[in-house]
């Protein structure tokens, strides 16, 4: 999942703005259920929501960069996951996360079906 | 319609990023209803849609600066208006819109209640 | 600070976006120094960079909702702050965030001048 | 120049925010200068202005959808062009748009260099 970094994405210091990390994190959960021909809204009642994100910033991205966002599944339980992400410049690391994503069915926390843990777990 | 420029809203470049401008002419539109304990949405079915935009950037606005929509309509047809949109930093206009809406009921132009054409009128 | 969600807050998924309650969290800490007529980019040379940031998502906003922000300074060492930031809907904790700030000069981790520390402890 | 909508690109209507399409616009304009190992900020004072968009919305894009954006040369002045950029899902025109870009430097208008004008016109 490469990323560049346009113009909207910067802000008046010059850098990436601070959020726009946890979006590029975002969009690479996303797009692995995308590449797959599927979408992160399983179904309109069914989808993961953000419960805790823990992060650290750690070095700044510029206009320009292409950066590159690796995911991996740290742990999992019955309805929720711990995904850790990182963006890097090369091999420069810039941003590292631990997020909780919980399942939600019909606004309830739900069993993880087996394939959406595969799909997330390949990342 | 008073608007903060925050960190977010600009870019490398140091000045507000462009496409800015014509989310805090929304915003004033959104304000209009929610001012007004209505909403934007009038109901699922029932919107206004963007048709077209013209605009012209004629100064840039700088983090902090505190600036003002005005709305104006301009035009009224049965079920299109075009509104007239200015962001103004004090007396110096930096940006100017026309901006034509169209009314949609079940995804498709409709006659624009009376109500409403007030609520846009009166910005 | 009292801040209204509009159509550029929400996604497909009918709430706020998740990292926006974090760019809500940064408006706040700039209107501290903007609200006294300073600016948080305390000079080109001298300004706060955010280290790391802990959250909880809580519960979702929507559309039109009214969001308040309440920044509290948790704890002050020589060169970096954390702030408690917390979003509500009335009395409704939506969110809430740890976030520790470091006050850099020429791109070093510096000594937080008093009078900064002031700003942000009162918010 | 492929685009994927993102959570981040749609609002609550369901549909990517009217605005984003503008900035996919921007977006193929600076890649044009990167994929050359150019910056759209061809030096701290030097670089292009928007002047003026008119633009048509034309059908809405969703979720998960891979846009294409078009760029095409229409006029070339002294110190502007003129651009129509185009948003495509496959052969779907989703909206159509005519930028004109002003060359600034040192904060005038200022002659195109002839390389910068090569860049945009094979777009």
């Amino acid at each position: 999942m490469k990323i560049r970094v346009y113009y909207e994405d910067t802000d008046a210091g010059g850098v990436v703005y601070h959020t726009n990390y946890i979006k590029y994190c975002e969009r690479a959960r996303s797009e692995l259920f995308f590449e797959r021909g599927l979408s992160p809204q399983v179904s309109p009642t069914e989808f993961f929501v953000v419960k805790n994100i823990n992060c650290d910033f750690l070095k700044p991205a510029l206009l320009g960069d292409i950066l590159e966002v690796k995911t991996e599944l740290i742990k999992r339980k019955n309805s929720s996951l711990i995904l850790k992400q990182e963006v890097f410049r090369d091999e420069t690391l810039l941003f590292s996360a631990l997020i909780v994503l919980v399942y939600v069915k019909d606004l309830r926390p739900s069993r993880i079906p087996e394939n959406i843990v595969t799909i997330l777990d390949k990342g």
